[in-house]
């Protein structure tokens, strides 16, 4: 096993791409045909949904294999159904990583020490049940909140050491609220450059061989002020970059997330992906095509955009 | 249904009680009885964790449910257990609901507005396939992170005015670090103050009957003289006081959490209550109880202990 930044570096070199897809599914927005199958297949129930969600993110997965380097599983989607739903996380996990995709899990944990370790074990490690080590999630990194301080951080860092997996400790994100308490200037420096410094003082301690560390950041691509700052202010950090897309950030938006050696972060998009099947023009100028050949272009044409203002 | 805080209060009347129990199953420290029949039964497997976890709560549930009012289900040893543990953490919900006990879900969730609602719906609400409205989870009350500001917790109370739920926002925890973050002083002020004054703000919004918002805080007993301010600072709110017990908080820490109606919060206790049987006095002086015996002493000592500093 290697260094998870190393592994997405080599991702990024091998495939000529920085795009990460985020696996967000909804109901109301899957294919019809989809849909129908579980609903008959499945009754009106949590199963239903929980199928029609691992399908949709496998076929999902294999369309936008070849131009993404990453998925990163929105938690909530599938939390939202209920135990079923889990079942369908953890498939959509394993297939993307058998896709030769890293499998990133928006998951936004944090709590007390002894508390954030039973999270990152079973996210990031094992849980040892009798004499044998078993894989709860086995995901590749998770997404880390950052209100409760190193302590409910340092158990994600000591996982990820001893599993070769990453974390991306929420420091700028894409929402419109997210200044309200992260842009408070406390000893003359908001409350995420805090953050970040943390972050930054303590890359040392999952850093691979290519000069990345696998104590990533999020940063969003709807502050790109801020981005530019935090690049600068964690210049080792690899960063994950929502925002791209439906939250209204482009290619310029993303790109003061990248390094002069362009890399360094991964940029995501969700539904501007996975729903481009959804889209009119699309649907009207390729009556014939299959919804999975829009998610398909979707990636191609955004693995390009962003190459283009690639250093 | 009632208001979430109505209820909360009302329970608090009837069992004379403001204790809250925290359900947080760990496999090295469960009953030897208990994790050998589930290990006999299904092998060295997450569904064998999973089995012991849901035992093991419905057993402290029913021990306990006489001198609590409320369960705090962690969720993260129940994740940590995969896919399987989240089946044993919503019948451990179902459980203490059916006991009379109000279930809160500690996740210390937190999202972009639209992703934060999907948790919100899965927690405290609906989800609805084909025509069928179903219950994902059915608890009474989630914790909360504030990080990404208002529009990752306004859902969470849409939610909770929809479905009678409650929720708690995490203004200053429990834990050692919790300062490094919360205790920044912007504006005068740190931004736990900043969090707490948002709550306070929106109290209104599920206000029950009895003069308490079901929008409340999570501030731990561990910092009793931060609790004290936060207390005059959010006069309406619930708080959900944890970092009793094992944390080091005891009555004295707890009081300054309490409104001169004796009424305003619940005090939570994990491993102090739920492990009580692990002590060796304990054993020592009980060679033939039940372990379960050891749980319901140790939650009643602890109601008549908080009991004798209410107002």
């Amino acid at each position: 096993m290697t260094n998870f930044a190393d592994r997405i570096v080599a991702a990024c070199q091998e495939k000529n791409s920085i795009v990460c897809v985020g696996i967000d599914p909804r109901l109301e927005f899957l294919p019809d045909s989809l849909l129908s199958a579980a609903l008959e297949k499945h009754g009106h129930s949590l199963e239903a949904a929980s199928a029609a969600y691992a399908e949709f993110g496998q076929m999902v997965i294999d369309a936008v294999a070849k131009y993404a380097v990453a998925v990163k599983v929105q938690s909530a989607f599938f939390e939202m159904v209920g135990p079923a739903g889990m079942v369908a996380c953890r498939q959509v996990v394993k297939h993307a990583q058998a896709a030769g995709l890293v499998a990133i899990s928006d998951v936004k944990r944090s709590d007390i020490g002894t508390t954030a370790q039973a999270y990152a074990d079973g996210f990031l490690g094992e849980m040892t049940v009798g004499d044998d080590a078993l894989l709860p999630w086995g995901v590749d990194a998770v997404t880390v909140s950052p209100y409760l301080g190193s302590d409910g951080i340092v158990p994600f860092v000591n996982a990820a050491k001893a599993h070769h997996g990453g974390l991306f400790v929420l420091v700028k994100t894409s929402n419109k609220s997210s200044g309200e308490l992260q842009d408070l200037v406390a000893d003359g420096r908001p409350v995420y450059e805090h953050v970040a410094q943390w972050v930054a003082d303590n890359a040392e301690g999952l850093m691979g061989t290519w000069g990345y560390s696998a104590l990533g950041a999020v940063v969003g691509a709807t502050y790109p002020e801020q981005l530019r700052t935090l690049r600068a202010l964690m210049p080792k950090t690899l960063l994950l970059i929502p925002g791209y897309g439906a939250q209204g950030g482009g290619p310029a938006e993303a790109k003061p997330g990248l390094n002069p050696d362009g890399l360094g972060a991964v940029v995501n998009a969700s539904r501007s992906i996975i729903y481009a099947f959804r889209d009119e023009t699309w649907a009207a100028d390729n009556p014939h095509a299959h919804w999975t050949d829009a998610v398909r272009d979707a990636a191609r044409t955004m693995r390009d955009d962003l190459n283009e203002v690639r250093p």
